[in-house]
């Protein structure tokens, strides 16, 4: 195993959305995992990044590929309330799960956030199948770069 | 005057954002009026109307033509509220003034909605400088035949 | 009328596409005429200027607005041949009348766009029902805008 | 190896654009070819497969993935020709090595585009290190998934 890499940490979420029952990170291993992080009202998350989470999804079976979003608010926190998002995910008819990030104590910046050191939205973190942080962008990334390196954490083995 | 234009009624508005005092219809007598009526969390609002409202908005010189938008929430309305509209408008950099639609005794139908007889969302109303309605479109038009329409308001007098 | 408008000068076409017969810009008086100057081979050409045209040519009756494409070769003139044109216009399926700028003494600048002093492709170029210019742009243009003058011009008078 | 794999025939080339000397499929050997099939006029190639090839070309290093053009002109053949291809290349800043298929004996449908049977254009192929053929796909397909294809036959050994 590379020293180097990083396990991803695991996430603290207070809400989920399209789920039946709460997903830990644990549960996920075995699987590529396409961790989407974003805000609703967050102009290039619903150009850019919403549409490549949407995509990836289609494109990979579940068994395969989980693509989990994370609505990560550390801005206009009264607006991106949990109803909010529910009326957002069904109009933009996001099937994926989504976990709605956990306040953290100062109340602005929330605790898988923090986590990550995400520095904004969207952000997109690829995790291979024995946890690790594999990618870790923040901004658009393009489809191809994206396809690429998801293509390539599949050829590895599930047992690292 | 053409006995078959009708004049726009006057709107419901409860608060309006990017104005420092409410915007009657009366004030606005002289004027091409570009009345974009949209939901925060309506995808073709977002990718399609909203961006002809803007367009519209730079394209004209605010004294020949008024922009205005209408928050017309006939759905999902514990997040549309007003503290997430000011996000979105901040976020999406919209710089016309918007009003939010009163809300109806029934609680769903605003009462400016209900007065135009709107269908639904993006609705794009245009009113000549006389007042009265000169187009009322629901769903996509192009901005060719927005612009068109809008050219040839311009060229009427101001007193009908 | 305003002696400080130019009068469109009369173009200089070796070949029509799209029309039975030679179109002459007199025959088109009383129309407002839109003359897209473009090559087959102009990236801005294909991503913009003939998207607009296709949109205009749609947008309006042919009785009210005339769309004439210009083919204004000034570059590659061994690549945008009449044959090469006539399969673009297949491809891109483009319905209204193009007229082949006849090629200068010096075969770089062809004559008709040396006439209206065109700077490059795309370049849009409205004619008033008298004859007369209202609009030349070289570049992009939004389509709001264009619609807009498209629209004045069509409430003027077809006698000047 | 995988007996139903199926060995990526040589190609038969006319002319090369972007190319100090012709480039054979044997000495791409040990990098992933893609092998991008367009004619210049086709409009779906212009809109999409080209700019996929040009994303492809940009997101991988040189000496792993290989980005061939094909220029499969199989209709208009007196508009497509090398002349008008060259300009063409220019004018879209196609900096990949381009080849031209070399004209059939019965002069419509090109030689290689007959030896991958090739249904139209766009045509995207994936060749992997080895020589043999791994995605054959003609029209659009979404750069998440030519992506993942390409990322994971660069995780192959060079020798099969």
């Amino acid at each position: 195993m590379n020293p180097l890499l990083q396990a991803a940490p695991s996430w603290s979420v207070s809400q989920w959305l399209n789920a039946s029952s709460p997903i830990t990170l644990d549960s996920l291993r075995g699987k590529v995992t396409v961790l989407h992080a974003f805000q609703m009202l967050c102009p290039a998350c619903v150009s850019h990044g919403i549409p490549q989470a949407k995509a990836i999804y289609q494109a990979f079976p579940q068994d395969k590929v989980a693509v989990i979003g994370l609505h990560t608010v550390f801005e206009h926190h009264a607006a991106m309330t949990p109803v909010a998002l529910e009326a957002f995910a069904h109009e933009y008819r996001l099937g994926f799960p989504i976990g709605i990030d956990q306040a953290g104590p100062d109340g602005l910046i929330p605790l898988t956030m923090r986590a990550y050191s995400m520095e904004g939205t969207p952000t997109l973190i690829l995790i291979d199948k024995a946890g690790y942080i594999r990618l870790h962008h923040f901004g658009k990334l393009d489809d191809i770069r994206v396809g690429a390196v998801i293509g390539q954490l599949l050829t590895e083995p599930a047992e690292s």
